[in-house]
């Protein structure tokens, strides 16, 4: 194994640790959902025919699986497409362009502003950018988004229209919420009266350790805070069964749901019912679901453990250097000395290794410490993983070195 | 068979012949597409792994086949999800959001219309009316819109932002926009700089005679004219695989495809490439999709004839009737006397035939001479067709009687 930074760079590595992705040992435990969905057909529970046009809000099997994963009623989830992603762009985009229940199009104020506890997901952060809504970065803790910052925000200014959450196991932090935080947050007076959680529930099932962590129900919670429709919740099956080509849900308040489905009734025929239908018989219930996460977690979970062992034997003890090691979820967040987390981003792609690009995490991509790296341990072989652990310690000490 | 309304009303049918769809027949042309998923793998001609995430544009090869299925080079093809509909909507949005290349933001502007051939598809119109679009209708003749009238507004009306079009097989008039039509949409100065044509090639490939008529190459045409972005084509293989599980595609100039991956990439990590390596495999090609559509046209021609022929039968000679004859396509149109539209509509449902509204056809949904019917024949098996076209002669009859 090299001992230097100058060894690490003549290994001529050459791997790009960049995003979040399942590896393909992943991809392979719903390998039966592939090779047997010649064998699903097209007929739903219901007698409904699959292949033909209609139920825009999804399939009712598919909707009830969703149910059972989410404890919320049938009748308050969404089963769509392949990406969760695009729901949250969508309800967005409906907000600019429609308004949500409780107010007007957001597009008619001059300014739109949401709140983003950073480090945070950075296609979040993309959809507010790109919608021109202004992004206003929160203060982390390991319990979640700092409260009295956000209770004072919310209160007093009607421009803050929403707040970007990841309750369990946040990308990046790896933070999870607290009761007290998630109650706080249900029950907050919003200046804006249309004020919306935009709560990602990506990675519910995505522990990393025996304890099958969860936070409190949001959408329960801010029913018994007098707000009923302030939560809008959203998680997919992409890192259970197929990143690309598995099912997105949204959960909402009855009345969120309806104005949901008025909206994009316009837009959309239906979702594929056939692919949704080949997941409810594949997974069967949430137990299925557990089953195949904890199969998920004995090929995750020696890959956490490595950047862990290599950080602490290279880095351990090194000045203003930490990093978490997470319960669940996709990644690591490790933290450079002041203003070196550009450089040592810029110094692994000199050594083959593709990072995320130092601030990507935060609003409109600016670190203000220039400290914060996104390790994301997923894909690459467990091998690739120790090395590029290694490399991404030894670049970090070469920036150290570097401003000595 | 019934000879008078009230006996037909006596008949107790109960069908819904309100939706364009295929029928369960011709949905199991596409049979071994499900059956044989199992086969199909995972892995792209190109070694991608269409499991994980990423190719925003999608797949090569499904953008290649794409390419061949519109005669554009596979650089201005995007191969997307399940639905056209989708990506025409999302056009929209975009266009309202953040303006087209050669414009600014639609919703800066306190007015914004459209040219809206009439009749024509009911959901395109939805789209226009709920992102606020004013729909000017347009005559329409055989040979496609009236050019006279789009050029006179287009040139002069800066407020004029696009124009919907179904240039083969119309919905629902089964028009055939001749090569002077389309020239001339493709050369007419436009007030607008960032005018655009919704070119909805719906029906490339839905013929119902022998002869595979075309219409020319718009993107062609618009290049030649010096307007290189004004079109912005969809189609989808929805009515030739599985309506609601197919793959839908864009194509439109290189400027045009560079503001779509850039305006897409916000709101997506990508398609499902599963299913569009599986119609890949299945299709092959552009011979793949005539031979399998020249089996469709086996099942939906006896439909279309049977039509004709109850029509013909019941409704020959009767005065301000009359009803089109489509060479493709999936509907006909039949005209009632003025006023007359909405109650034969009413008295067919009472019979137990549940048809398109009338004026669905129509901007605002309003027919200004409440005479036109849109008949949709494809869903249901020949027998119930034959025995709803005559159940809609007599209640047109029925209607015409009430008048006397």
């Amino acid at each position: 194994m090299p001992i230097t930074y100058d060894d690490f760079k003549k290994l001529g590595m050459r791997l790009d640790m960049s995003r979040g992705k399942p590896s393909p040992e992943q991809l392979d435990l719903s390998r039966a959902l592939l090779d047997e969905a010649g064998t699903v057909g097209f007929l739903s529970r219901d007698g409904i025919d699959c292949r033909n046009y209609g139920h825009g809000l999804g399939l009712p099997e598919a909707r009830e699986f969703g149910a059972s994963l989410l404890d919320v009623p049938a009748a308050q989830v969404v089963a769509a497409g392949n990406s969760s992603l695009e729901l949250m762009y969508d309800a967005l985009a409906f907000a600019m362009l429609f308004g949500v229940p409780g107010g007007d199009a957001w597009r008619k104020h001059d300014d739109v502003a949401f709140l983003c506890p950073a480090p945070g997901y950075d296609r979040h952060f993309a959809i507010c950018e790109a919608l021109g809504i202004r992004m206003i970065a929160v203060p982390f803790h390991d319990d979640g988004p700092d409260m009295d910052f956000v209770e004072a925000q919310v209160r007093d200014d009607a421009s803050i229209k929403g707040m970007w959450c990841v309750p369990l196991y946040s990308n990046p932090t790896g933070a999870i919420w607290s009761t007290d935080v998630v109650r706080r947050l249900a029950s907050m007076p919003a200046a804006a009266a249309d004020f919306r959680l935009m709560w990602d529930d990506a990675y519910r099932f995505h522990h990393l350790t025996e304890l099958k962590l969860t936070t409190p129900d949001i959408l329960e919670a801010c029913t018994a805070a007098g707000h009923p429709d302030r939560a809008l919740v959203f998680a997919s099956l992409s890192k259970v069964t197929i990143a690309g080509a598995a099912i997105a849900f949204f959960a909402s308040s009855q009345r969120n749901i309806a104005w949901w489905q008025a909206r994009t009734s316009v837009r959309t025929i239906g979702p594929d019912k056939l692919n949704q239908l080949r997941h409810v018989r594949f997974l069967h219930d949430r137990a299925g679901v557990e089953r195949l996460m904890d199969r998920h977690r004995t090929l995750l979970k020696p890959k956490f453990d490595a950047v862990a062992t290599a950080f602490g034997k290279w880095l351990g003890g090194v000045a203003d250097v930490s990093w978490n090691e997470p319960q669940g979820g996709y990644f690591i967040s490790l933290y450079a000395p002041l203003g070196l987390a550009k450089r040592t981003v810029a110094l692994a792609a000199e050594a083959g290794l593709v990072l995320t690009p130092a601030g990507a995490a935060f609003p409109y991509g600016i670190d203000p410490d220039d400290r914060h790296l996104r390790i994301a341990p997923t894909f690459p072989s467990l091998d690739e993983v120790r090395q590029a652990a290694q490399g991404i310690a030894l670049s970090l000490l070469r920036a150290i070195d570097e401003t000595r």
